[in-house]
């Protein structure tokens, strides 16, 4: 099927994705005096007395911005915050029909750190939440830092945790198929942005002991040139035999790839220059680091894209969902590590993982139900 | 009716007053293949080469951003952020019924002028058109001029504009039925604020002649202690007989009272002090200067409110969601005075004016048309 063309047809039919829903009746008087002048005036001056109570006399407790700067939408880099708004309108819609989570989609005219650490501070009185979403490595890390300390609402940056959950829910279910041991693999990250540190470190902390990561220099060890602050952290736990060159040399002997980069950097010769029965993960969008049918051939026991038209899709779409219905339920502040770990773990013991099937569809009802428990506790 | 108890009810059990309302389905791969990856990277794209596209291809052309600081709501003043949004809400719930107009209510956690502007034109990307709400004068005429000349898309301060307009509507047609000529009259204005401002403006480019504005602190006229910037401008229009004191001093001899200030500030004998059928508009909400049945007990011979519990409401959610149809089916840039005129002249003699009902409803549908094809010209 032509997605393109389809997609655009979609779109422009629609004139997008959302709008606004109404809850209340505006039929008569009466109804505007109660959901409006006069009526309302008693229900501003309940949160002016009590803050909180606009958790219960608004929608906020159930509303997330979606907040980008346009600049890594999708696999397509820095294509402007106005290009940024159909994957934000999509994501709003998936949070609405998955996890009854309302949301406002807010593509900004800014890429300065600061000025996003203010707006969504500034934006904070209205939502219970806030997910950051396609802000390009390393901006993204400072951001998210700053923003844990400085919000008293969750932030949650999918770029970097929801892949991070949805990649690691994969390979244990990988491991679980092919009766390999997580503390026993060597993985090759490839790409250093958002995902790729966030997923390697998560891997890490799930046990895996051996993780090489890369970015378009060639592999990360430590005393590399032209690192940033945060490659220059993961590179002091990870490749440990500080393997220099490029992809090619750090294929070699690789239990598994997990590609966060850019299409058709694989090659079915990398493929096979790995241990036997390799995992391989490419999750460039929308073209694979290698297309299923080459890994395969070279040997892959288990393939993963991000794409909803290959068996295996390993997309954030499985996660976010239910992580901010989890923390609305809980009315939890922070993503923890230890919350992350457990999402991962719920996801992918949710299912009998099968060489073809390692996830649950996004579009399956249970998936947001065993996030949002491993989120709130509830 | 209780509308307090009502209403605080009635958002608790809704909590809250609007979502989001998703446009397309979301039910199987092919759904999601088209609505999110891979076909949206497409649509992405399609904006990205020609970001005009924007207005077809997502839902921002149909969409208003709401922005409030907190500090003016209704007739509550400066009650917060958090307090302000049951108002906001039900401003996005009126946008959407009665205009078909996307709403998102942002209250935001600043009230610094610059920050504001820098706000606005950060969220700019994602919307068609701003709708300042309650913030409070004298920022909101600068915040109102800077995002005019700096914004490409429309900017709207219902408190001031919409305010007007509607007063203006209402004018029109008190004269109508009182006989009285606009460019005779003695207007006093009480409330210098953003709608007083914006009223007395409006007033003199449709001919009013005598218009005098008072603060707190009095009657403002040139010359005089403690004017800001906006009340010195308008002090050398209005006031031409230099009228010091009071309301009390300012109503002696008035044809009109427009009150957007305080509750209980107009007594009978002031009215008693007007030329014969005089004209009360007591805005102040939730409770008026004066009430309607002492204000005819004194001889008024048409009393309008704020609310719609009483006849003659005067209120801007008559005009606010006709504005926004008409800047986005225009795709107008910006509300010209001109437009103001058309649109409180279209709104007059869209009825046959009686004493009881000098302005058509908020729940009649004509009402949008009304004012949305003053503003587009369609």
């Amino acid at each position: 099927m032509d997605y393109s063309k389809k997609s655009i047809s979609l779109h422009k039919k629609r004139k997008g994705k959302i709008g606004t829903l109404v809850k209340v009746p505006l039929k008569n008087k009466t109804d505007l005096a109660l959901a409006y002048t006069p009526g309302v005036a008693a229900v501003c001056l309940a949160i002016k007395d009590r803050p909180e109570r606009t958790w219960e006399l608004t929608n906020r407790a159930n509303t997330v911005a979606i907040v980008t700067d346009g600049t890594a939408i999708l696999g397509l880099g820095d294509i402007g915050a106005e290009a940024g708004m159909p994957v934000m309108e999509g994501k709003a819609a998936i949070f609405k029909v998955f996890a009854d989570v309302d949301a406002a989609p807010l593509c900004i005219a800014t890429t300065d750190t600061e000025e996003i650490i203010k707006f969504c501070k500034n934006i904070q009185p209205s939502f219970a939440g806030i997910n950051l979403e396609d802000i390009s490595a390393p901006r993204c890390f400072e951001i998210l830092e700053r923003l844990e300390k400085e919000l008293s609402i969750p932030v949650f940056h999918d770029d970097q945790d929801g892949t991070a959950i949805v990649v690691l829910a994969a390979l244990i279910n990988a491991c679980r198929v092919t009766g390999k041991v997580l503390g026993e693999l060597k993985v090759v990250v490839n790409g250093a942005g958002a995902a790729g540190i966030a997923v390697s470190r998560l891997l890490m902390e799930e046990g895996a002991k051996d993780v090489l990561l890369l970015d378009s220099l060639g592999t990360i060890y430590e005393g590399r040139k032209n690192l940033n602050k945060y490659k220059e952290i993961i590179a002091k736990k990870t490749n440990k035999g500080k393997i220099a060159g490029g992809l090619k040399e750090a294929m070699i002997g690789a239990d598994v790839f997990i590609g966060l980069s850019k299409g058709n950097l694989v090659s079915r010769e990398m493929v096979k220059s790995m241990r036997p029965d390799p995992i391989i993960f490419a999750l460039a969008n929308p073209t694979p680091e290698i297309m299923p049918y080459d890994a395969y051939a070279a040997g892959a026991s288990i393939v993963g894209t991000g794409r909803s038209d290959f068996p295996n899709q390993i997309n954030n779409a499985l996660v976010f969902p239910g992580i901010f219905r989890g923390l609305f339920d809980g009315r939890v502040k922070m993503v923890t590590v230890k919350m992350k770990l457990k999402a991962a773990e719920a996801l992918a013991y949710s299912l009998k993982p099968k060489k073809d099937k390692i996830l649950p569809l996004v579009t399956e009802k249970k998936v947001v139900k065993i996030i949002a428990k491993a989120i709130s506790g509830k």
